[in-house]
């Protein structure tokens, strides 16, 4: 089922009494160095620290009452895990994470914070869609993916909408719109709230090189895997290949695609902490750090970049600070 | 003269074109925590990384074209010097700062940044005030005070009205409203924007244990020195007595002040940085402190939180966190 701008607009109801409807705020300093209009979309301040929690809270909201004590599963390396066992716990529903073994700490003890019980994986061995259909079938519990299902697409939608209402009370046109992006959810649903309000800018995934899995499915017109390979800093954004509902969504409303290295990654994430005072993990600075290696170029245009998590470890960010250039 | 709610309203149209309408964003973490409703207005995203840029732009704003070749000087530890500097840049005038030869170093690099020029002085043992007054008389220069000006304080005011105009938007009341104090131009500006909005919240100042000079003097009922000392580690919340402008403003508009002590600050400042995931120095999280403290109880209210500045060294808010507890 392929998402519409009427199931965005209705996950907008569904999650407007437990998410932050988080700012949309100019850059001074951005502005200063591209030329440009930039303005931020500060999803670290959403709830659980990053927008997974919006898709993950619209599809519990949609599990019947009388479903929900068999509770919820999903697999993530983090964020999505803490935005299922956040959305969970609001619902009073039970909440199973398969998880990494090798997740950063912060994500892992989050979930735990939520409530949810944690089965850990091994990333390289294990496979961990077979052992959440495992338990989902044991316990009768709703497994929630990550980003390949049209109400969870539909929920990071939210921000696209968001941006627009943002937008039109800055009375402001924006040209484009720099998203990160693993496997799509979030940059596809951005483009489908964005653009059934009516904006026409330009909407670009951005994904860490190797990991371009949406940049080349988009050039190919077709989904296509991305070589994958070395690991990225950027823990949050690495599947591999876009989902097929993602792409469904993606083919018809994204512009091309961009693809950062973890060193452009790093260099925003300290950027962001120096200049900007926000703390973002590596995978939720990809769209601000397109911007600063100049895929696009912003002189006289208005841009808006999606700063999609802060889970990183203060001491993750500290040593890229400390690091010589 | 005393400024007025009109005063504030025609700040807020001259700064417009410069300042950053910084966002008022409800955190999760804080209501979890507090078992209320707090929204966080963000200075740190203001345009020089504090609030200090608004009374700095109205004041300049108001120079007549004719005399803005002769510059302007202004005495500050750092936040009003990089707020004056800007502002110069912005309008095409010289500026001179004086500054302490011991203030942090991004705040005297970053007002070397803006192009001013730098005259260092001692903080023990030279009057900064007779410094600036020879050089203005000298340069025919208009000096900028730092808060005890009818135009600061109406522009600092300017963040009462975004409160206010914000909260409208959100359509929630606010019971309290926690603001960072030195010698008070925003926290007496922030109240007049706000009651002259129609907010009824009480509004408070937090100020430095031994630098409450306005909570001492709230209750005195007349201005009192407060007794100095040892240095705080709110570098940018050291004024030992509010300004004469200041408290008449403040007798009518003020709830009791708050003092928080060194050990609270840090602890704003870690918090801030570890679940909030921004950056605030210490003086921008006094608001933050007196919350953190229990200073109010906001169990059933709504309570807004000025962060009004973000201009500490990344090191020194690593160094806090790594401290042991």
């Amino acid at each position: 089922m392929i998402p519409t701008f009427a199931d965005v607009q209705a996950a907008a109801l569904r999650i407007a009494p437990h998410a932050i409807r988080t700012p949309l705020v100019e850059s001074w300093q951005l502005n200063e160095r591209t030329g440009g209009r930039v303005f931020l979309k500060l999803e670290i301040l959403q709830r659980t620290g990053s927008f997974k929690f919006r898709g993950a809270c619209n599809r519990l909201a949609m599990i019947a009452e009388s479903e929900r004590s068999k509770g919820v599963v999903a697999f993530s390396s983090g964020n999505h895990a803490q935005g299922v066992a956040a959305a969970a716990k609001l619902f009073g529903m039970p909440a199973l994470i398969v998880m990494p073994s090798d997740a950063p700490r912060p994500k892992i003890e989050g979930t735990r914070a939520f409530g949810a019980e944690i089965v850990a994986y091994d990333r390289v061995r294990e496979d961990r869609e077979a052992i959440a259909a495992r338990i989902c079938a044991e316990r009768g519990a709703v497994l929630v993916k990550p980003f390949d299902q049209a109400e969870i697409i539909a929920g990071q939608g939210t921000v696209g909408l968001e941006i627009a209402a943002a937008a039109r009370h800055l009375g402001i046109t924006l040209d484009e719109v720099l998203v990160p992006c693993s496997g799509g959810g979030l940059v596809s649903g951005t483009a489908l709230g964005l653009k059934g309000s009516g904006v026409d800018a330009r909407v670009h995934s951005v994904e860490p090189e190797n990991f371009d899995g949406l940049k080349r499915s988009l050039e190919a017109g077709q989904r296509v895997q991305a070589p994958g390979g070395k690991l990225s800093i950027a823990d949050a954004l690495m599947a591999p290949i876009p989902g097929a509902v993602v792409f469904e969504v993606a083919k018809h409303l994204l512009a091309p695609g961009f693809a950062v290295s973890d060193a452009e990654l790093e260099r925003a994430v300290v950027f962001a902490a120096q200049k900007l005072k926000l703390l973002v993990e590596p995978g939720g600075a990809a769209g601000l750090a397109a911007l600063l290696a100049g895929r696009i170029d912003a002189r006289g245009r208005t841009v808006a970049v999606v700063l999609s998590g802060g889970n990183a470890e203060f001491g993750q960010i500290a040593e890229m600070i400390a690091k010589p250039v």
